[in-house]
């Protein structure tokens, strides 16, 4: 097996690009990405894009020829659609790849445009990762459906709603304080708990500054193999050690439990089993934040927490910056924005400037070695989990 | 690399099935593979699923956790989307995936949902597989850009109207013949050349039977590694040797030359190298004719007639069941049926049956060894061809 290298990531700023079209997005992460790695394009054996809604937000399916052609690329391409865990899957391949020997250069990423459609055609567009028989019929969007978990995982540990609100405010007003030094956020600004507690519902017991905002925005990473990057003297020092896929039932209606992620616990064991590590060995993560309880059942599932622990995690301050395990430096989805199809790569190009040293939010991590992404489809129907290590 | 094998087959039958979901078609085709590979269902490790245009068609995306439990399947899922060759897709990642280790047991296929929308809603989703920018804007629909490659290789290759038309006829009616004994195909009927010449046109030089039809359908195969076919006692006696895809630009406006489809030179080129054969080993194969024409496109990327003479191979009977290279022996898309995301997944079915002999039409091809599958996305800007032997 391939040893598997992060030689280079890209990122386009994450935000309302309304005069810009996707192809044009990910161009721009997908060449940011080979000036990083100092890989020629003609090197790229094969590229794997994310795309989640683009059929329904910009009239157009069989992204990936027209990704490469926008990217300059001369090879397979293949589009992954996993909900808001495209891009999760899409690297993933994209390791697999490297590691069979398949190829020695893959281009993984994603991209979606988002901001142009308005408000009930998004929602819309987003609710197909939910089951339509069953959910989008009885009027399931994504917030309600989040709210529920939220809801179930306070009765399933007793939590009263002050607390369970308090504590969701935590982690929106962490992810922005993280997010302020990050160049390709979306919201570049404070909120405090108190604003997070103060805004209008959207589905209770969330509010406003619990939901991640409609974002446009792409993501590239140039995975080679160690071997590649040793021959072509590549300052590639952060590897892919572990990936880690889990799959759940469709609708919250079937599964047994509404308070656990067992998707994501399944893709985590996988990946440190990958990896040859276990939760303790994390420094770093970033997680799957689309409503800020998401980010408190991703915590559980990577086994930072036992279950019913990790609600308090931010207010204590455990996950802040300054915490013993930092969660979402980049902003995470809640502040550094949520181009669905993207999500995935940008995880991992965040990280990879995390442990390499090259993150405005790198100062908080100087010792970290081991970082971990966390990406999931719909209410965790789908869940990636990577694992990744400063390379010896 | 593990040896590949098909352990087993699945189908719906292609057609209208108007009280039935997608969910529904694809769990019969994966239980149909079960039962024909004799492997149970916990045994599946991965599952990878094609799907096109049900975003638009059903109101689903994340599809693949939904086909996964629909199939009673408990393992990661992923959706590949790549217009009409999004199962080659699926089934080349399987196939990686085996090949690789990182697999035993693999089922991948494909479903498309389609004949419930009105005939302007199914036109617009599938026109998503071209460039909306610089096709779709313009009023590009698949029936005229197949049109235009048709016109674009008379000229190039000198050929009159009535010869061109008279040519296409024979691929349709020689399809209809092949599909006549399938159980599977939409149309079990024959057309004769004159009764093709005499459709309505629907974009000239195309007429009516020209044109495959819609359909919904699934597909499933359950690929396996040598080794645990040996150790399970099962009788996958088909192997896959040989695995490419290729990528052209997405719009036609964009290639150089409309006479040739370069994608599809590419994935056979890869798979040959793949297989260890060239095109003259090939005994039987089953292509991507969405159009008539494209089949002709197809049997010369597959190199089995040089660019211009695969025009008459029909014609000549040299194609035909009873001919030196059957080509399309299931009835091909044009009279099986072409439920996109599935198509794919159907020709490795269809390959299988006629290469083990269980096929109705394997007395035609009673000495066939090699079969090769072509599987196209859009107007050939995704290309996937694979080869499968039976197995020493």
């Amino acid at each position: 097996m391939n040893g598997v290298r992060v030689a280079g990531v890209g990122l386009t700023h994450f935000g309302s690009h309304p005069e810009r079209t996707g192809r044009d997005l990910f161009a721009e992460a997908a060449l940011n990405a080979r000036d990083d790695a100092g890989v020629p394009l003609d090197d790229v054996e094969q590229l794997n894009v994310g795309n989640f809604a683009g059929s329904l937000l910009e009239g157009q399916g069989h992204t990936a020829p027209l990704l490469a052609e926008a990217a300059g690329l001369d090879c397979p391409a293949t589009r992954y659609e996993e909900a808001c865990a495209s891009a999760g899957v899409a690297v993933r391949e994209a390791v697999r790849a490297v590691r069979s020997g398949e190829a020695d250069v893959v281009l993984a990423g994603g991209m979606e445009r988002m901001t142009n459609n308005d408000t009930p055609e998004t929602t819309e567009a987003l609710a197909i990762a939910a089951d339509e028989l069953f959910e989008i019929r009885a009027g399931v969007t994504f917030p309600g459906a989040y709210a529920l978990m939220a809801t179930a995982y306070a009765e399933a540990f007793d939590v009263d709603e002050e607390t369970l609100k308090t504590d969701l405010a935590n982690v929106a007003s962490k992810n922005h304080d993280n997010a302020l030094p990050n160049e390709y956020a979306q919201y570049q600004r404070e909120i405090s708990v108190e604003q997070a507690l103060d805004a209008p519902p959207v589905a209770e017991p969330l509010g406003l500054f619990d939901c991640c905002p409609v974002t446009d925005g792409a993501s590239a990473v140039v995975l080679v193999s160690e071997e590649y990057a040793a021959d072509h003297d590549l300052s590639a020092d952060v590897a892919v050690v572990g990936t880690g896929q889990g799959t759940d039932r469709m609708a919250l209606q079937d599964r047994e439990y509404l308070a656990r992620t067992p998707a994501a616990d399944d893709a985590a064991a996988m990946a440190y089993d990958d990896a040859g590590i276990d939760a303790a060995d994390v420094d770093v993560a970033e997680v799957h934040d689309c409503f800020t309880i998401a980010e408190v059942l991703a915590i559980e599932s990577l086994g930072f927490y036992e279950p019913g622990e990790g609600l308090g995690a931010a207010r204590r301050g455990e996950t802040r910056a300054d915490g013993e395990l930092p969660v979402n430096l980049s902003g995470g989805l809640k502040a550094k924005g949520h181009p669905v199809g993207a999500t995935g790569g940008s995880q991992i190009a965040e990280m990879t400037r995390l442990l390499r040293g090259d993150h405005p939010n790198s100062d908080e991590v100087p010792d970290a070695e081991v970082g971990v992404t966390h990406n999931a489809g719909g209410t965790v129907a789908s869940a990636v989990v990577h694992v990744l290590e400063v390379a010896e």
